[in-house]
């Protein structure tokens, strides 16, 4: 995932929302495992109210992907349709020995000026 | 980082505040980024209202990591001590070409049931 987000997403000024991805892979399976995060990213920036992607994944261990978006609705949107891609049909079986996704309002951001 | 955190953060129900950290890496140095991340973490579960911590980094890219918190003062709380520590202090010199820290509030979240 890290290789198609190098860098930190530019997002608006808050408020919109982020949708936290949080696994843990049942194997090492890099080639399959970053396929399939690039899919997701590209099918998320094709969905109505996309801002960003960004993702990270240790070698053999945890993986995380946050999602950013316009508002709750442009979220929940998103998330049936990352549920259906990638939990549901591929995720449990092959990858993900666990996983957790929360939905929350970003309400602050800081970093360098840009 | 997920050497110390190779789950999902088991937490209480929402809503909590949630701190993202995203970072890209100047080099490649994971014994000294995986040191400070581990030393990150242990500080931030000795901070008033620590929920929880989790954190994956791809190599010679990109690193998230997300702490949980009880309240948006606790967040707060540990926003100042992060900065201090890691961002003004090592951070910019030694890891992080660039970065972004937002804070949300976690309304919403799903996983299997444990």
């Amino acid at each position: 995932m890290g290789d198609a987000t190098p860098a930190p997403a530019v997002t608006p000024d808050p408020p919109y929302v982020a949708v936290i991805f949080t696994s843990v892979q049942v194997s090492d399976d890099p080639p399959g495992y970053a396929a399939a995060a690039a899919a997701m990213e590209q099918l998320a920036s094709e969905q109505p109210g996309y801002l960003g992607f960004e993702s990270a994944r240790t070698a053999g261990g945890a993986g995380i992907s946050v999602s950013y978006w316009r508002d709750e609705d442009a979220a929940r949107a998103w998330k049936r349709v990352a549920d259906h891609l990638v939990v549901q049909r591929l995720g449990r079986e092959r990858w993900y020995r666990d996983y957790r996704v929360r939905v929350a309002i970003v309400t602050r951001e800081y970093g360098p000026v840009r």
